[in-house]
């Protein structure tokens, strides 16, 4: 099997297609993002990476807190939408119709139509080359009651997106559950 | 729609599922994870969390350096036992019948029946509660010819797996491309 070298390059399949929420100057904003990992679970932690310059960045400092929203398949024009325009210029929660809504930490928008959200408060950030990454405790999860199956989310209700990365980028589906792990 | 709060839990999706390998005192390790994420493009980083007492995080700190393997489908088997067994236990890399290769880092052995493979130098190490959360250059990257679409790596080709996490931990594969992104 021969190996063709590609350079380095940020190749890692699969990588979640999600939104970064925060309030900038008191207004909820988001933004599409896929530079994320679980990064220890217990307590639950998550890294999240954005370019230095992006207007939610500045919204994560100034509160020190964040969303992740998850959105389903049935969501993906909001999900490109989020990701092409910034929130100083336009105001994407207008636009893409998102109902806001705040638990536990806040100052941390959540949107109500995207089955899976998690607040998340800020502990380390490593400025690095082009991105800051941020490295945060999940502090509480919500979920849409209809994506729950024995009362445990049922990631085939969430329908989650697919972020591909490489030259192709492009957004997948789920595929079918092979085996337990 | 109503939401539930689940508490905080390690819940995104998706996540890969990878062979994280390092030469343990001098002979090739690997061990299954998921909890990884891109930290940075320029230049490309990405992060690996794994739990203090892994046999593998022992070699990635004797040499600084270690590699991502992604395996597609068909090594579903192989990617399950190396998530069950420790390395100062058992040889996985005969178990397995995995043929290794090293590439530029030297010491950070890599998979050839994986079809995308990356060498990673160790940056920076944050010591969290359960996990050691490694932040680290990807310095080569690597992909079976096969693999390769127009010259570069194919998704489809690939075929990577799908780690789902939350109360039912499973294995999917990919589903249909949706949109470009």
């Amino acid at each position: 099997m021969k190996k063709i070298r590609t350079g380095p390059k940020t190749l890692l399949y699969p990588m979640p297609a999600f939104l970064v929420g925060a309030d900038v100057d008191g207004k909820p904003n988001f933004m599409t993002a896929a530079w994320s990992g679980i990064a220890c679970s217990t307590p639950p932690m998550l890294t999240v990476a954005l370019q230095h310059h992006r207007y939610t960045l500045k919204g994560m400092q100034q509160n020190g807190v964040f969303s992740i929203n998850v959105p389903s398949a049935d969501l993906l024009r909001e999900t490109d939408y989020c990701g092409l325009f910034s929130g100083d210029k336009v105001d994407k929660v207008a636009a893409c119709g998102f109902k806001i809504f705040y638990g536990v930490l806040k100052t941390a928008p959540m949107i109500e139509q995207c089955p899976l959200n998690l607040e998340c408060k800020v502990m380390h950030t490593l400025y690095l080359g082009s991105h800051a990454l941020l490295v945060a405790l999940i502090k509480e999860v919500h979920v849409s009651e209809e994506c729950l199956s024995n009362g445990e989310p049922d990631v085939g209700k969430i329908n989650p997106l697919i972020y591909v990365t490489g030259a192709e980028k492009a957004y997948y589906g789920y595929g079918e559950r092979l085996a337990a792990a």
